[in-house]
């Protein structure tokens, strides 16, 4: 038996670092009481610096009703931490034999059917979850850094997590104020990394070869692609620069372009399947909307976050 | 003998897409008069609904003393378009052969010592130059889509290109109110394609080898990276992100995880000049700031960000 997912009270946060600081921060900041667990009581002051350079960013955001700081209780002891908890966030240190053994303690404490999700960003939950006596219930629940401020979560199961417990995580998260994405195969890296590690091996190798230093790429990035990227993604970015034709446009006239080595990285064969998935997909996202209209919108939000990162608006 | 760049008056835009109108919509947005030359005037219904879309996100983002749609003139007559002017920005098609009889021409008609850049994505200029009278003063500089709204322009030359042009369309573009990026080599892709290619290299494999949708892939990097890399780029967002040890704590902890299957892209090899190189480019940009005013601060930005995304602001 689960808990309402609308009705979820008290949470449990496990860590002292950015992450569980970070998602510390966010329960309370949704009104949640939270429950803090650190390794040891000489973590607490690093754990509430996090509380506390996040609580005004938060603030700005918009905190839920009874929101406060003064719903967090910080223990060492992990029992009472899970005690009366309806879900709980795992974000100790990314080692194998530290999560396997946590696993098996939690698997034991944390009430029946209570969901344990993991930050974990590269290990696999079928590897997490081997030694836990209930791992129906453990998901992967992998946020971006800053926790209490990027919205992203995803979500996926190990080999013995139950689909139920799944649905139940995605619920949660969305009521709790979070973007969850439900992969679709447990992938190394997840999505989002996995995007955002092609472009950094790719930095890595421009450095290397003395094509940019590391203040071309960041340059690069917030002055380009960027900002853009931060509206629209990447795919509707080229479906809407593309006019009427959208992204049928784009591979049919750039497809040869993804032969060039533009990249270290070759491109998969542009086949007929992966063309009309992507030109399905983007067709899906814009919906009834006409391309100006989505252009008119992609420039009015641009110039916001123009505005954002010279410091405007903060 | 170049025009004083900070006193050019008049420009020449070549080209009726987006990236032309773009171009022309910002110039006359920084106060500038402009000439657009279209290839025939049956584009100019396309050419000024470029314009009319620009011009509301202009305004907001704020005109240049004296800017006004009126200080355009468009033309099909190349000769007139080149007449009397100080700078020409070429975003004509994309292929080889269009550009190398433009260059032909424009090396005779443009005045004398006139720097002529070229929009090219892809192009180098050491072939689009090839039958230019005056290759010296013909540049590449690469706007994003949308020009009039994402502020980058990479700079590079050709074979035949001199030191002393790319030096002065650099200070023209950031008067103008740019932010030109001189490439140290001309290579495919320039750079911010270059990691933007790599990225949708990874997101075109996730979605043939059914790993993501296309809308996964927007919602991953929307929700997750993009906002980040919008404020800090790449570099800095993992040198915030390791606290007091930057970017060497990144390298020194994840450099084991760049051998992973975290993309399909291989990363270079982790030698001592590459994590030097990294390691001294963040602290050169991080300057004498504390990381914790840096966190603060991009914790400021993303926070305007999300409200921009979500249409808060704009």
């Amino acid at each position: 038996m689960r808990p309402d997912a609308q009705h979820v009270r008290t949470v449990t946060s496990i860590g002292a670092g950015p992450i569980g600081g970070g998602w510390a921060a966010f329960f309370l900041a949704r009104g949640y009481q939270v429950r803090a667990y650190l390794h040891s009581m000489t973590e607490e002051k690093a754990f509430r610096s996090v509380l506390d350079t996040a609580w005004p960013c938060l603030q700005d955001l918009g905190l839920a009703e009874g929101a406060s700081l003064d719903n967090l209780t910080v223990t060492d002891n992990l029992e009472d931490a899970v005690s009366g908890t309806e879900f709980v966030q795992e974000s100790a240190p990314e080692r194998l034999e530290i999560k396997q053994e946590l696993y098996q303690l939690l698997g034991e404490m944390v009430p029946p059917g209570v969901v344990i999700a993991s930050s974990t960003s590269g290990l696999p939950m079928s590897d997490i979850q081997a030694r836990c006596p209930s791992p129906e219930r453990t998901v992967v629940g992998h946020p971006f850094n800053p926790p209490y401020l990027l919205p992203l979560v995803e979500v996926v199961g190990g080999r013995l997590t139950s689909g139920e417990a799944l649905d139940w995580v995605m619920t949660f998260y969305r009521i709790a104020g979070k973007e969850p994405l439900r992969l679709k195969k447990e992938i190394p890296g997840f999505i989002a990394t996995r995007l955002q590690e092609a472009l950094w091996r790719e930095a890595l190798h421009m450095v290397a070869n003395g094509e940019a230093s590391p203040e071309d790429i960041d340059r690069a990035l917030r002055f380009g692609p960027a900002p853009r990227m931060a509206i629209q993604g990447q795919c509707m970015a080229f479906h809407v620069a593309c006019g009427e034709g959208g992204m049928a446009t784009n591979l049919d006239q750039f497809g040869p372009a993804l032969k060039l080595p533009w990249t270290r990285l070759e491109a998969p064969e542009l086949t007929t399947e992966l063309r009309d998935a992507m030109v399905e997909g983007c067709n899906a996202m814009a919906g009834d909307r006409h391309f100006e209209d989505l252009a008119a919108e992609r420039d009015r939000r641009i110039v916001a976050v123009i505005k954002a990162a010279r410091g405007e608006n903060s």
